[in-house]
């Protein structure tokens, strides 16, 4: 099934495997972070296979956020269709452990990348919705969300690598084990 | 400057290598065919180097027609955001000769998936205009337009090729020679 | 199976997974374009899986001509090995929308590529037969012959589309859609 | 210079390009985290170019973390030589959103994987140093040490970012922006 | 230069880029072993850079043998165009330490594959000279003729290291290290 | 299963499918060459695949040899740990049919890398044992020890190819077929 064999028989393929629909539809932006992705990838559209692509639409509420994340397997390129967005990403360690933080403020028709792997987050600075289009170089880019991933894993992760790694009062940790 | 070294020093890359503008802009959609393609790649952003991927905007005016063409590098995946599409795709010659086409109508929220390689077109069926979003899995994609790759390359392929290939009498092949 | 794994368990391979006969019999050229291409890809030795080559003999009548194509999933190279060819590849789209046309005078022991996706074909030029054998990077390239994908594709793509996209009269690709 | 072509001259290679040493010194542990990384990457080993694999020596003082991060274009396999580590990793978010932590005890000869991207991190549980070697898959992998890049970015990310993705008070991420 | 973009301005690249000539003159295969391999491959065709594959004309003798060698990064497959081929290649070591042999006799007509990195050979068995042509999935394969790198090396490897790996006594491996 | 994605359920992934032991244990060098190789690859990791590493400890005996071997499939990159080991690799035939040999003399904390494909070795000249690991860019990298593969395959190489290829008697064939 590498390198452009479809994994059913090209003769049964239909309009389906290629097929998804809802983009349409904003996403529920009423959460605590006020932000809502709407991901489109193999799991919905089975005929992207090997094909290295997904799509995604991004909803925010006015001050809505898409927090500190990464994708594991993909560059991310939006493009802004709506409000006002505040975005960057942090760069990989340089020799002198450094990580360099890269913004911008997005308006409408605005595109930018985020490379593969690196964290990056998406803000909405003003004070209506604002809506995005996600391009991503995977058909199964996977998402890790720092903030999620970090404190609200299951089963936990041990406090005193938190509390060390964050430097972080272990009831702070604690508590933040508790909200995620 | 393979697998995820920039071309740049790390240390002097900015946000405008990962940026680009205008895509709130429709294109310019007054020509034969009736379609636009704006496309945002590694000529406007510098910093997809290796990347793997791309965006692009395309505009169509009512019965505008993106005509059948295809990506030599990549596979694309469209959202329509405007308007109804009716869109399409060829598969590869299977053993017996024959070429399936894929179709799809699509609306507003609808995403479809053009594999890599493959000739597709899309169709605006309705009397207003129509816009949709899309990914491509290349920082390069490349386009070919069948019908100006066919009858208007530069210079002309020989018309003994294209009237035995279309099955078109010279004359016929002439007038398109000189058309495109 | 991925990354030289193979798909039968290696101790019960045998040397029929990476072996096809055949390529000593000149296909049938008495079709219509006076070509004919007998293809050795994954469908012939499953033993390809994963390998990334595959390959091809191209048998020409007089004046027989293998049609503008392209193959999806890999770039081609061939050598001649009886009579002349004039060749050509029709490179994408540059910014400016044009499609340059490198074509090649081949004969005996010349060698050509066809990038991987781009519109080419192979025109016997000569009064005697011509024979060339290719290499493809992929076990399974795939083949648009463009004509047929355009004019003969099941079931046919809307005459609308195609008359427009050819600035073709409605007549002529009705035709044209009859006769592939 | 890409698939197996050294950027040198290969009538000018030397052992020099291939060779590099020190990974028998310790690295300083006495930092807060008390862990050191002495990677051996293309920084130092230029013909590692287009091979795709690196290597590390990973110290750990009494009770040292190598704390939560990634490699964003790596999977790393770690081989544990001295001591004892509490190793784990968190996967993607999956449909529902929960991100699931992988972790194990490992002692001297125990081998452990962390995919490619996601968060990991290795935790010297006893009282003794302890010491890992680790082959990571790319001659770049990056690092991105999740508590650095997050609140030691250079310059800081927006509060108000962290704030809300890690519903942390104002203060305390002005308290860890400090500190980072 | 990656994923389909040439080395050149894509405006300056011209036929020549893509031709090379030559492989209808058979080599000299007067030599000791009496075989002759032509190879087109990236230094003879620039143009080939990023594709993916390359090819070769392979004269015997009677009893001509191309010896045991290997292709680092790339598959091979071979037509046989005149003559019987005696072929084969060995697997890797499976688990118990074996080494399979897989082996064929070829008549004109028949493709056989050597997969990437494994020790092959073609052995003209019959009284008459033999030739075929082979596609490699790489356009700088590279070539380790086994004997030429193990007992030709320049400077000589450790006859130490040899008479141990080859079970030689050392006046052999002093013989034929002054052989090669 | 390609691109990240298990082939497991990832709901059902445990730390086993990331773990193996045992690299804490010497390797028995008692046999004739005097090195053995533990490799810790997908047969031993299930959770490997697709992620393009794995990893080994090498042992040798005080004068035991590594024989000359290659990896189909992967670059290696090693750190000795204990002993002095002489290493080196031979590179592709250049245009003008040369290889040559790169060597260097590794004490405990040198790295070396041998790259894919290419025939190498390592060699205690040291009195007393030593110890290195070594990590290699496939998950199913494959060995091929050249002395077993040419002299040792099952069934055996035709003695005509093997003694036209090394320039050896073929009494010494016969001998050496039988030692193997």
């Amino acid at each position: 099934f590498v390198n452009g064999k479809f994994c059913k028989d090209p003769k049964d393929v239909t309009e389906k495997d290629f097929f998804s629909s809802g983009l349409d539809i904003p996403g529920d932006t009423s959460g605590r972070v006020g932000s809502n992705v709407t991901a489109v990838n193999i799991e919905k559209i089975p005929g992207l296979n090997t094909l290295g692509i997904s799509f995604a639409r991004i909803d925010f509420a006015p001050y809505g956020l898409n927090p500190p994340h990464t994708h594991p397997r993909a560059t991310e390129i939006i493009v802004v269709v709506e409000g006002t967005l505040y975005v960057g990403f942090v760069t990989s360690n340089l020799a002198n452990g450094d990580n360099r933080l890269i913004t911008k403020a997005l308006k409408p028709g605005d595109v930018f990348v985020f490379p593969t792997g690196l964290i990056h987050f998406q803000f909405n600075v003003g004070k209506t919705k604002a809506l995005a289009f996600a391009g991503l170089s995977s058909q199964n880019p996977g998402v890790i969300t720092i903030a999620n991933a970090v404190f609200g894993s299951d089963p936990p992760i041990n406090p005193d690598v938190l509390a060390k790694a964050f430097q972080l009062d272990k009831k702070v940790v604690d508590y933040l084990q508790k909200a995620f």
